[in-house]
């Protein structure tokens, strides 16, 4: 059913540029020209920022939002960003899309087909023919939504469901849920930084997803946390996200240095606390 | 906030074009290009269903996934589509977006200031603060995916949540939150068609608020039940939604006026069943 533009399926891809760069640093390409250096494009912004720090990440992840919101030019600037960033690197659509089976089908298309994303993050509430679309690219990953890092968080994803194993949150219902679709192991979730306890438990349910993790840095995540309890027992299959810390370091015409010296600190930081949890030790 | 290109209120806007055109029927905008005749290009597919049908609807709704699929010039037709449209005639973009709350300001932005729809669909998943930064365009509406019509809508939109009113389905819930939040008397809920008993359970819960309701047609839904349980106790702010059926219903040259017959056609049972339904008929 997919196309072969991208052969190397997406756990793969990402398992090679996280080992290659020895990184579980993922950038995420969220253009909002109010914070760039005056008059600067945002395709040319985006390619010096991929040039600075694609030896340093494991994957990048525009948030399609802020491309929308420029319009037409957004459009275009997406395309010239997905085009800069080197084949090796695996690049998340954060498109957060989510409609009915037929739908579905035409937002699968967009995302692999158009736009050639290595995976995409989805909505969990229209359930499972909403999702099986863009998993019928067995290439491609599909990041479901499980626990968000905002304070409208708890307004649905806690809410407790009663069920096989007693009442538990509904995030943890989604994640059971996505556990059990994953029969072509493309599947995957994101859960949010500020709430380490609550990754803990989705990566004990969830052992072998690979987990998007969003909110460090600006959303005040832990990242040491993120690290300790989202990666798998290899230490790996956390997919650690940092926006506007990264991209906005520096107003000025140093920014892509000063993004450069970000992700290297986030890096080192990652790279401290897989060392610690290896070794046994609790912070 | 919002910028006043569409001053007039979305929920007055619906109530004039329903009234002018004795209509509660959308027609969904979802081209793909496989069911349209040969060689005719979106845009002007489009117009010809619109010119066909602007008397007998109380609104239209691009779903922008169709669109998504065509890549630039999916863009550029959903742009001649929406600029085609009657001025009085309110557009729904059926986009189903949902982020955090900084993120959501910019899917805001593109929904209602690049493409200047009069209301746009979301996602409740992750919850109050991914829905404000919609709601803060007061002139605007904002439909929540309450309760669908697909094979996996029970997979999490019916589990039982425990809390006020005892054990109650996900969906219910995200009804009772979104009337919670209707402040600025801009919110409303999207049920599908296809379980009249759940859309007058909604309807019972949220007497005020609009609805806009899928699944007619292609999906099964019966349209005199949406008719009677999706209406307001003044016969309104039901919005009736039908793409394929309308769309597609000739395939040849004809197109436009065989989609005007079929949009004919239901306006007329949507009156019928209204009739039915002030005199206290029961079908």
């Amino acid at each position: 059913m997919s196309p072969s533009n991208s052969p190397q399926p997406f756990v793969e891809k990402l398992a090679a540029s996280s080992e290659a760069n020895g990184s579980l640093l993922c950038i995420g390409l969220d253009p909002e020209p109010a914070s760039m250096p005056p008059n600067m494009d945002v395709a040319t912004f985006n390619r010096a920022i991929v040039e600075a720090t694609s030896d340093l990440v494991c994957a990048y992840k525009p948030n399609l939002a802020f491309y929308e919101a420029l319009g037409m030019a957004g459009f275009q600037a997406l395309r010239a960003t997905i085009n800069c960033i080197p084949e090796h690197v695996p690049v998340i659509g954060d498109a957060k899309r989510g409609d009915v089976g037929h739908t579905a089908r035409a937002y699968a298309k967009a995302m692999f087909e158009v736009w050639g994303f290595d995976a995409v993050t989805v909505h969990p509430y229209i359930g499972r023919d909403s999702i099986e679309p863009f998993a019928a690219y067995e290439d491609r990953g599909v990041l479901v939504i499980c626990r968000t890092s905002n304070p409208g968080e708890s307004d649905f994803q806690r809410l407790p469901v009663a069920g096989e194993g007693g009442s538990l949150p509904l995030y943890e219902r989604v994640a059971l849920a996505v556990r059990e679709w994953n029969t072509a192991g493309n599947l995957g979730l994101v859960v949010g930084a500020t709430h380490p306890d609550e990754l803990a438990r989705v990566r004990e349910l969830c052992p072998e997803l690979p987990i998007l993790i969003p909110g460090i840095g600006a959303q005040g995540g832990d990242l040491a946390a993120s690290v300790r309890n989202g990666t798998d027992h290899h230490g790996r299959k956390a997919i650690i996200s940092s926006s506007r810390q990264v991209l906005y370091a520096s107003a000025g015409s140093d920014f892509a240095a000063a993004a450069r010296q970000v992700a290297l600190a986030l890096r080192e930081s990652m790279r401290e606390a897989l060392a610690a949890r290896s070794s046994g030790a609790t912070p």
